[in-house]
């Protein structure tokens, strides 16, 4: 079999090196090219990579056939128009391309879009879910880490329209710091945050309307979700703990035990999972408990791997006809 | 002014020490007298301790006139009873004297209770809040670390009959290590915990019940409490975030900012607060966020010294007449 | 290529469970047999793991080519004398088969060596400098993790007669908690270590005479290891200074920088390294200051992975004649 | 008694900070004075602070006795002449003030002095070595944080012309990351820190020379310090290993064990010490192991506390002839 090239914009980052270790060790990918507006070798950005890399320009032209773009919010639709013209297939993990909808865009991240024709075309890329669009499609808006976790469990929920509407469902999620990206900042500075935790964004972090939009989509109908995010003392991992209420209980359960069986990488657990489960890998953990109609759901993913580069490899295998789990390790580094 | 004597039950674990550090330089306690089922020096216990003291048998007679018990459940009861009739003021740590009911405690702790006569005289000590009941009282149940860090800020709207009844209050709470106790444990053991993030005891842990029990109470009618607790990889800090409905929610805003105006170690403040703004203080934190009558409040303390030892020295201080904040300190370790 | 089949003795270790993963997806492996005292599902040792297996007696024969013994010191010698005599290739990652002469275990482990026959056959298995040695074994002794990060630095110059046999080489070690195992103590307790340092072992740690012995058998003279390990509040790596005096600086230096050049998981570099940068990986880095013929070595490893179960597996891979570093990740997990 | 009122110069770091918190609550300090370049209320730089205070311009005159610098190198000269020319005790944290020579502070920070007349009168602020000359001095150079934890146990033996100076003195040190300051840099940022463990300034930090220059004046022979410091995931603490030789191990013994006897803030320990042993408190442990004339001492104290603002509160309390220990917690923040 003879690999693929793909393109990695963006390489400085979290999310870019953790692209790059993936890919490099991908069955079908043959070669990896890394782009960004900073450029010299991988190394110089991350202390010894062993297989080091040079970075090149964004405007170099290559050959890949896939681009996965670690960039910035509103700087990755400068560049899709460009690609998708080149004929390549577009992973972006920016939220540039999340919301069918320009105006939920907007009002979120407070900028027009400027690339609305494909925009309207791109699919929202949570490969085990949205599998057949995403197969057929050019353009993938990669999920943002929050909603990875919040949407796996409970889009089947919302799809069968077994969630209230009339409650709101209030999602608890907790993140290591890594998810902050890497760009120093005070609040971030390491005696700042050692031995304490704390809540952000109460009620308005932008990952709020993204869950809003894809679940009230898949619903059919108007649901409410309210979100607090908080910053746990480590690097890696999400866990988020969210509450609803059901329409039918029996069917949310069976719903819920059965609906990811056949998925590899998505698990339903008894035991409560935790975050270090999952450390290094693609795979989703979650559990739920519920007292009638009442349920809570808790659910375990790494922010890099699932909740961003993984689920992005995830998808251009799904997208290239790959086996799913291609080139995504299975089991956690631990401990 | 000559200092009183003062007795701790159980000297070796976390809230013990914690009880020690804080009693040595309380302005009012002339001498620390330390009671364990394992004797020797405190130093045996805890590394090098620089003043360092004798722990005795319980046994052991003492002239002190307050007793702290830092044992476990169970444990308190046996002593309570002889310790009262030797005309002392016992603060007890542990859950045997938190619930007025001997059932709901059976219910809960899977024994029954050998000292009801007591239970029924002991009052909850949340000292700004019962202040009266405490002044008068022997014997204080010190509530439970989550207990204190939800029940403070939301017993003002249980008495004002704010919080609807017809919805779960839903506590999503968040627990430094200590908080488990020092009782090395495989799922304590340090690599099983760093960087990782979990719940325990979805909707079962015992403090559920103390909740809701003493929020009913107060409420005067049945408030249904449903708690999950988490284990954050550092030492020291709870934070809880507490969903909930209001009838009247301009009343709820106004108490949630006016009701501890006048108490030095309660602080409702607009800025989310971290655990590390009250790192080895006996202070509280909280906030709020509300849409309408629903809302969300934040509340941060020391699991240690607010949830367990900085508090029972505060009810001492009212029981004995004190200032209120004697001998704890009022600014945080930081970072 | 048809795989071949591996067992891991004791696999609810750290080191176990890391062998088990690296092995699963190591490009030669078709089958890896998982045997235990205690038996089961790996996922009743650890949590939720993907690709569950199960865990056999000891006793239980089987069809392996390479054993990995990742078993307690003196359990290791009661197993292999059978395993030796059934054909197979043995690796202990035990300290059961690293001293050539028995008298430096006996006094070392305070046990006498219950298998003196294939101990004188054994190599000690640092792959990438008794190369040729390991190629024509059958039983390798798995080198300890501390002697892993001070050994790879300093054989070459020890081989050379370099180090100057008058003066002490002073090893200043730091190491993650993995290292201590994964059986609960109490002061491997969460809470006790966290933000907290301190040293053990100070010159009496059985890690000493394992550098002595290897160190001196290399140099044909009698070289003397002062050792001070550190336990620094984190999960995985060791970063190891190391003071020593040299002959001949010139060629000292000349050695450091050239004489792993070659190796692809070693490596000499300028900047100074970090444990975070050799993560998960097989890699050792390592660097060095001089003033004159005063050195200073830094170095570091993945503990689990170069200072146990990666390097028992390139050994594996050297005894086996596959590539050196098949199967082993060459990138970190970062962050 | 009436307290006298204290000025801390540079409040919105770390050590300000910390000075703040341990003379607020001193039993001689009636009133603390904040100055700042950046002005406000104190809980503008740090997370709700329960005792609020405003911070005045350096320029605005007070009336206190003594002023604390906790300003960076070259600042602190700035400002000097005046506060003495006024007339009040000056306690320096920088290392403004730290050598008798102007040669050396201009080879090790790079820049002239800028008031090398009261340079030639400061006197270096270890109080339990240099007390009689603190005692009469108008201008303390505090120590720095790492010469702090090794000039402590070193300079009796220094002072008694015991350490080899044939030999090197090599200090390897571990601090947490607190003592790098407040400022957020791209390699103090969380995720780049945490689980992982990396030294820098390899024999070219600035506290090489400090401890150098103090160790010979007060052997009256040159001694050579090696030193490397190690960057610990954690806030708190340094602990530092050392390695010497000393002409005499006898009297060696006799003086690391008996010289600190009275002093009640610093302590020989037979038991290997650990950072946390004094956590938030001004003492410094340390403990020996020695084979013939070769020794290793390890020593442990909190870098913000003896490292650096505790120490600066002991200065004062010689100075004013206070009792050493006043204001300084004696017990420490466990776990």
């Amino acid at each position: 079999v003879v690999g693929i090239k793909v393109s990695v914009y963006g390489a400085t980052g979290y999310t870019g090196y953790e692209l790059y270790r993936l890919l490099k060790s991908h069955p079908m990918v043959e070669e990896v090219i890394l782009k960004g507006r900073r450029t010299g070798r991988l190394s110089d950005f991350f202390p010894t990579v062993f297989e080091d890399a040079e970075i090149v320009p964004f405007e170099e032209e290559d050959d890949s056939s896939v681009a996965f773009l670690a960039l910035p919010h509103t700087v990755s639709m400068e560049h899709v128009p460009a690609l998708i013209g080149a004929g390549k297939k577009v992973i972006d993990l920016s939220a540039d391309y999340r919301f069918s909808d320009a105006k939920i865009y907007e009002a979120c991240y407070g900028v027009s879009h400027r690339d609305p024709a494909n925009l309207s075309r791109a699919v929202y890329g949570i490969p085990e879910f949205f599998t057949e669009d995403i197969k057929g499609s050019h353009l993938i808006g990669n999920p943002g880490c929050y909603p990875t976790s919040v949407l796996i469990p409970l889009l089947p929920l919302a799809h069968e329209r077994l969630i209230d509407e009339n409650f709101f469902v209030f999602v608890d999620s907790k993140s290591g710091i890594s998810g902050a990206g890497r760009k120093a900042r005070e609040n971030l500075h390491f005696p700042e945050l050692y031995d304490s935790f704390a809540a952000y964004g109460v009620w308005n972090h932008r990952h709020q309307p993204e869950m809003e939009h894809i679940l009230s989509k898949v619903a059919g109908c108007n649901l409410r979700v309210r979100f607090v995010p908080h910053l746990v003392p480590m690097s890696r991992g999400i866990l988020s703990t969210i509450y609803f209420r059901v329409k039918d209980e029996v069917k949310a359960m069976n719903l819920l035990v059965d609906f990811y069986e056949e998925a590899r990488m998505i698990s339903f657990v008894e035991k409560l999972p935790s975050t270090k489960d999952v450390r290094g890998t693609n795979n989703l953990l979650y559990t739920f408990r519920n007292e009638g109609k009442e349920f809570v759901v808790i659910s375990v993913i790494d922010n890099l791997v699932r909740g961003a580069s993984g689920q992005a490899v995830e998808n251009m295998n799904v997208v290239m006809g790959y086996e799913e789990s291609a080139g995504l390790p299975s089991l956690p580094l631990f401990p």
